[in-house]
């Protein structure tokens, strides 16, 4: 058999993400099922705590995460207010990973960022749990379907082939620089309260060329971030927490997810600003 | 030597459901424990969020997860706020899966609705922990007897037989339908605020064969949910989350637990009606 | 090849703590980029919950759940708000396990509770990822090291020898005893609302050898707390929670953890008398 080599490890990665939480047994009851199809698969949470039913802030938080993992990972993803609506449920193979989940734009980053493959939709019962719920996909399509995947079963198998251009998509442009502005949003409040931005790093490259402001100097000409909504204007930056002067003090960062970040030294930037996600931000070179 | 055959995976599962959080480390030294007895057993984590020393809570989300796990799972429970007591700690084999923890209710419904095999009181220490605290059994007695179990050792060399008459049991009994009533309670709150009752689905088999309300048609002869105590009733139903119509509506759906649910399109309901676990509702058909 | 030992199990273990939360999906990339580099290791999670920067409390957490890990364990351990900064990035030898992550005390119980073996501050970037970031080395070196270390990788290879003594290192002195009276503080607060302090058990042998306070006989010979900010005395003190008598009753009792513990019968001690984390008390036998 021609079997196509999507599980190099021993033990193949099935990753999750969802908006479940950890309080309901749901992801318990998904890596159950995920067990009982692929023994020897090792689930990985990605996350649990997407904002609920917010593609986007799950779509970022996939496209942050999913390069870290091994090849032939499954990613499993389920931020679904659309489930059992007539939304396809889809299996798609881009660069050397799997991706199960609705069709609702989840994937927008991946299929922007890697080379497509091919897709199907989960029209295949074999591969479901016998009882299928109008509620609770992630249990009864998509968990046994990555199980599947992870045991190397053929994507094809799954169920009916779906073109890449059929595939929904949310935007995921990064915002545009015009002159030395850019108009962008916040995307992303992480745990410490750091503000994360739709600037991609590679937009701003004077972020990590120019000299770094110590608080002793002219700022003038150092590149700045404005919160229009909020009156306030944030003109330092730093490589990094520990760098910034004083507690307290608002700062520009180079943030891991490769995006710019802002940050309140030994502080809260979103309590700070009073700051939510999707806010509008200009940032100055 | 005659063994029974628990572990039919490579890997043996051990199931997890407390109320400890994730916080702590509580629950991490208890796989560190697991880790060391039985390298090759795969934990995962049902929750660790169940509301601090709610059995009835516990019992029910087991209750909605076990059927999902392999066959020779071993369940380690632990909500216990009778830890140090005279209450008993016990193991039971119950259809094709294992229930380790104290024995104060937490497996009511296990024992209403599998084939009970046998059970023991955890009383043979050389299957714990070498020191037993009186605060943390779940670390002490309730992981290593876990282990053992994932390990293939007999139940029955664990302590001493229990009859299944003499295990501690809550009330799991459904509500019962009178006419077209039925008086019931909310058990569950999810993380989207999603309120589930204790009436099973096969109590309400309109539920799944009426027409489906719509929106757009007299609804005085679909079935209703009232909540006595906060002066609502809703008398729309659902299959799925994204056919009710409007945002902010509230509406009746068959939940993924098996269990009749209550909804708000794009809302909370929890927060849209202050509802509370255990707040008393009336069924009507 | 004069290989150590470092994994006598099948699966060695990698056990995670940090303060990142799980909401971000940082603690998934780091088990990622574990499973890229040893699939075969288990990782296990203590705490993602460490109050945000808090190197004392990610240390006492660490010091109370290391112990009951397999030998060889690796502890990959990242509280850091000098991430970037010129802090060191170290892996520990200690007793029979490896300790990774920041040189900023997070270690401090455990070098002073086991036998130092050998340590090196982690500058060979041949084991970390090929980009480090100045913002996230969980995930850009202390997971890839750790991940070597439980493939086998020997320490020494990791980067350059540093001394024991050169280890930063917080104050995990225990709390004097003077005459009957121990001068302390609130050192944890756990998910019940639990209050742990800093007064190890076995400084306060009465606890377990004074008759019990049943509640129904004079009280002022027994052992006490008082909270000199907060103007509380508590001199009850139970082996367990459920041998409280009364709902709401405060009471000492010997926490888990090896520490003296406060709790409220069936309540929260921490909202009970508005307690934080850090508040001294003074201990009276």
């Amino acid at each position: 058999m021609n079997h196509q080599s999507t599980t190099p490890n021993s033990r193949p990665v099935i990753a999750l993400l969802t908006d479940f939480g950890q309080g309901d047994g749901d992801v318990g009851v998904m890596k159950g099922v995920i067990a009982s199809i692929a023994p020897d698969a090792q689930t990985i949470d990605i996350t649990h705590e997407v904002a609920p039913q917010n593609i986007p802030s799950g779509a970022w938080i996939l496209s942050t995460a999913y390069r870290y993992f091994p090849q032939g990972t499954v990613f499993v993803c389920v931020v679904d207010p659309g489930v059992g609506s007539s939304r396809n449920a889809i299996a798609v193979r881009a660069g050397d990973k799997f991706f199960v989940g609705p069709d609702n734009g989840l994937f927008s980053y991946v299929l922007a960022q890697q080379t497509f493959h091919n897709a199907v939709v989960l029209s295949n019962p074999a591969y479901h749990l016998p009882q299928v719920s109008s509620t609770f996909h992630g249990r009864d399509i998509f968990a046994p379907v990555g199980a599947h995947l992870a045991n190397g079963v053929e994507l094809s198998v799954l169920g009916t082939a779906i073109d890449s251009t059929k595939l929904q998509r949310i935007d995921t442009e990064p915002p545009l620089r015009q002159g030395g502005y850019i108009e962008a949003h916040i995307i992303h409040i992480d745990r410490f309260g750091n503000l994360i931005t739709d600037i991609p790093l590679t937009l701003v490259p004077e972020l990590s060329s120019s000299p770094i402001d110590r608080g002793n100097q002219h700022v003038d000409s150092q590149p700045g971030i404005n919160f229009p909504t909020l009156g306030t204007v944030i003109n330092r930056h730093y490589r990094f927490f520990a760098e910034s002067a004083d507690d307290g003090q608002p700062f520009i960062y180079a943030d891991s997810s490769g995006y710019v970040g802002i940050a309140v030294r030994n502080g809260n930037a979103a309590m700070t600003f009073g700051a939510e996600m999707g806010i509008p931000i200009t940032y100055k070179s």
